[in-house]
């Protein structure tokens, strides 16, 4: 398991998400009563609402008040050719390695062999998953150190720090004097072996291997196959976007870290068709301030978000460019958002496969080109942990007793929340107070999506609003029936409380919701 | 082909909803530049805007502004066991009849057999599809006539237009003599056999029999397995329901009718539990009357929804009622929504197959047991292509110089329409008018989802705009630059225009969109 600096703490965190997810209906495992499904997630009440509020908050943004974007929504099973010449059929794959011993399996470029050395000589090796630590390394190479009864020799641990080689580029005889991180002897990991990702099935009543088909591993290619249609009949004019947001699948090897990485997911891409000549490296920088700024627009905070560029050397021959926008994850920090520069590698493969034409005619110019594209391409599951992990904290606040009592708070953005509010009627048995609190409800209603409850002492109705994040709580009191028609706005992060007519509520709520 | 009473002018409807739907990018073939895919449909820019009001409406009239129903989304691919549980991996295929001479592929079960008759004898029988007219029939019987060299004789109609047999239902003589749809000779239509629906893939590394999953073919079983969590967590009180909108697959023999009958679709899907005890009847009553209701608000007229009550023969062993709203489709009358008493079989079998307590505890009556389900379930893309023919019109209105000319119009209620106003300056060569124009389209876009358009006439841009359904106009002119700011909105429907300030231009939308 990977960590982050802070080491133990961020597993701690990720639990505690994990935990209050199911608890709270936010997020449960896949078909839980069989036992769960490896790599499949269910949202509940709670989290379909955050997750949808994502969503439309993305197609908003992105689609609807842009005027240079438009929104298509293709199928997650298309022509099998699409994948042939996306180049899926042929390389979308992971090595792979197998341990005899403990039946684990690893993902060979996640897997890095370091030398054991004693006194000057190279007792063997060890292979490590990425993202381990010096520590766990030389216990490694301890265990290994042990098992060739060597216990008396001084290890050499500065090789366990310095670079190492992928498990790939090992020879055979190597492999064989390798300590797996799972085994508790030496040559127990096989030879890599690629591993398809795209899950296959059959289309049509016949299953021989024509009836072939894939479920789609990105939305992307979705878009590409859409391109030529939406330029025949869209009005579009370049530079413009294609917008996507979908299912996508991929038989993951070793799904982990919760939402993170799992087998069935959903992309929110965009494919931005430039002129080939324009500048390519300015308008790559303007998606990614887009990106970021879209980012904090929902409540992540700019110094969790981090760019990791990739180098030259990373990158496929036909592509440019490739920057990450990494989030500081409860479980290190990991790519959250990739925005690439493509070429025209995409539109000319289907253009070569299809025979169809992909070219575009710039009025412009008045020339005809295929347009390179930029591809932002994020995850909307990575983008929800990413939100949970940020609104996530502990901390203390007085209790209807006043006593100090530690509370759970997801700190949402009001845009974000899935509930917007709360209407609390101040007891339950009192039925004008009752009626008024229903007709304020209903009112709020309209507009947004709030929740209703009346049973429990109020601290602790405030505080199970809190723990969904929740941003204001509004109660009506007996001062409401008998004064003025007034109600107490509860600030979820604050826990402040202020009177305010219903006039006054809604302009606050749209300001804050909507604003 | 089925065709309704109108005959011919039905399938021209079909033809003209399919050219306009490509023509103005709300549906494409899946996979068009690979030459289409066969029951696979992508949703274009303006089609996946309408796809989304849709869903986005039923969500928030179905669980947003409900107290009693809370939402789900679970995944696609889940635990193979609870497609066990449910009957599907079983029972869920299509008896299929293949043609060996034409090689035609038909579902055995609308395959309808009619004997043959001349001069008293019966000659042999021909096999028609289900909704097939006389006409056709007596043409077919004819056919079998001609090829047996009994030109002379004369055929006894009557038994044509009588009851048939279910193809199923015959014997291997009497298939022999029987003449196939698309054949031209007897005895070509093989025995029926059994065709699983279900498309199936492998999870995990494993390509074994343990890793087959399956895409599921309803979203329905995702609720039924979610249950218990949602009842654990989410403070349920008996009658409750859980909604989930998600897309759904079936390996379907012959999708047909456009986007009607597909292989990959989406559900809008509640299972709705109450008391065993409850009077089901009244409740299945006001489920009908809850989805009428729907359907009329977003604008499908009522006389063209009937109910159709399944008889008690075709009724599951567990069902105790369903009831299918039925549309008048351009291809026929066929459903639209199924509306199903389920009683407690499905939680049942889940509860026998998972041993986890499906058993819920009736705070008011202090008891435990199973509830029953009535589940009201829609396609998406059923209501789309609903919403497409009740709102397909074609009229004549003036043009700009004054001569009558036909009109595509798509009569949306302003509550779907993908745009919900488009803005127009009303020339574009001038800046101040274009500014204003700018200025009016922002505003109104940070509410809605609005069109710019600037170029052409503006009558040419007035029908650009009916033909994908926009319900208002609003055009920028010289009285708004120089006078009082006031522009014109013209009604979709009426074409009429009258001159409103930009105050009550928001008000009118807002009654019209969000009322």
């Amino acid at each position: 398991m990977t960590k982050n600096s802070s080491g133990e703490k961020t597993n701690t965190l990720m639990e505690s998400i994990i935990g209050l997810c199911k608890r709270r209906g936010f997020i449960f495992a896949s078909s839980e009563i069989y036992g769960g499904y490896n790599g499949f997630f269910d949202y509940g009440p709670i989290g379909v609402e955050l997750r949808n509020n994502i969503k439309n908050i993305w197609w908003r943004d992105m689609v609807q008040r842009r005027d240079d974007i438009v929104g298509l929504d293709s199928s997650i099973i298309m022509h099998p050719s699409i994948w042939k010449a996306s180049g899926h059929v042929d390389g979308f794959s992971d090595p792979m390695v197998d341990c005899k011993e403990s039946k684990l399996r690893y993902r060979a470029d996640q897997l890095f062999v370091y030398p054991v050395e004693l006194n000057g000589s190279t007792l063997g090796y060890i292979a490590s998953i990425e993202g381990s630590d010096l520590n766990s390394r030389v216990k490694q190479a301890k265990k290994l150190r042990d098992l060739l009864d060597k216990k008396q020799s001084k290890l050499n641990e500065s090789l366990l720090d310095s670079n190492p080689t992928e498990f790939p580029e090992i020879n055979t005889k190597q492999r064989s004097q390798t300590l797996g991180p799972d085994a508790s002897k030496c040559d127990t990991l096989t030879e890599p072996r690629e591993f398809k990702l795209m899950f296959e099935t059959k289309v049509g009543p016949l299953a021989d291997q024509s009836a072939t088909a894939y479920l789609r591993p990105e939305t992307a290619q979705g878009i590409f196959a859409n391109y030529k249609n939406i330029v025949d009949t869209g009005r579009v004019k370049i530079p413009f976007g294609i917008a996507q947001i979908g299912k996508a699948f991929r038989n993951e090897i070793t799904p982990r870290n919760f939402i993170f990485r799992s087998r069935e997911f959903e992309q929110m891409e965009i494919e931005y068709f430039i002129d080939p000549d324009a500048d390519w490296e300015k308008l790559h920088r303007e998606w990614l301030d887009t990106c970021i700024a879209w980012l904090t627009s929902i409540g992540i905070p700019k110094e969790k978000i981090s760019e990791d560029i990739h180098s030259k050397d990373k990158l496929a021959f036909y592509s440019q460019a490739t920057t990450d926008l990494m989030f500081d994850f409860p479980h290190g920090k990991q790519e959250l958002w990739g925005i690439a520069c493509r070429s025209n590698y995409d539109l000319s493969q289907h253009q070569n496969h299809s025979g169809k034409s992909m070219e575009i005619f710039d009025e412009s110019k008045k020339a005809k080109y295929i347009p390179h594209v930029i591809e932002p391409s994020l995850g909307v599951d990575r983008t929800l942990l990413a939100v949970l992990t940020s609104a996530y904290d502990e901390d203390e606040i007085p209790n209807d007793k006043g006593a100090v009592e530690k509370r759970i708070v997801l700190r949402f953005s009001p845009k974000i929340a899935p509930y917007k509010a709360a209407v609390f009627p101040l007891v339950k048995n009192k039925p004008e107070l009752v009626e008024i609190a229903q007709k304020i409800y209903k009112q709020l209603q309209k507009r947004w999506n709030v929740f209703y409850d009346a049973s429990g002492a109020i601290g602790r109705r405030y505080r199970r609003q809190d723990e969904i994040g929740t941003p204001y709580g509004i109660t009506i009191d007996f001062d409401t029936l008998e004064k003025d028609g007034s109600v107490t706005l509860r600030d979820r992060d604050t826990t402040e409380q202020k009177r305010m007519n219903l006039e006054e509520v809604f302009k606050f709520l749209e300001h804050k919701i909507d604003g």
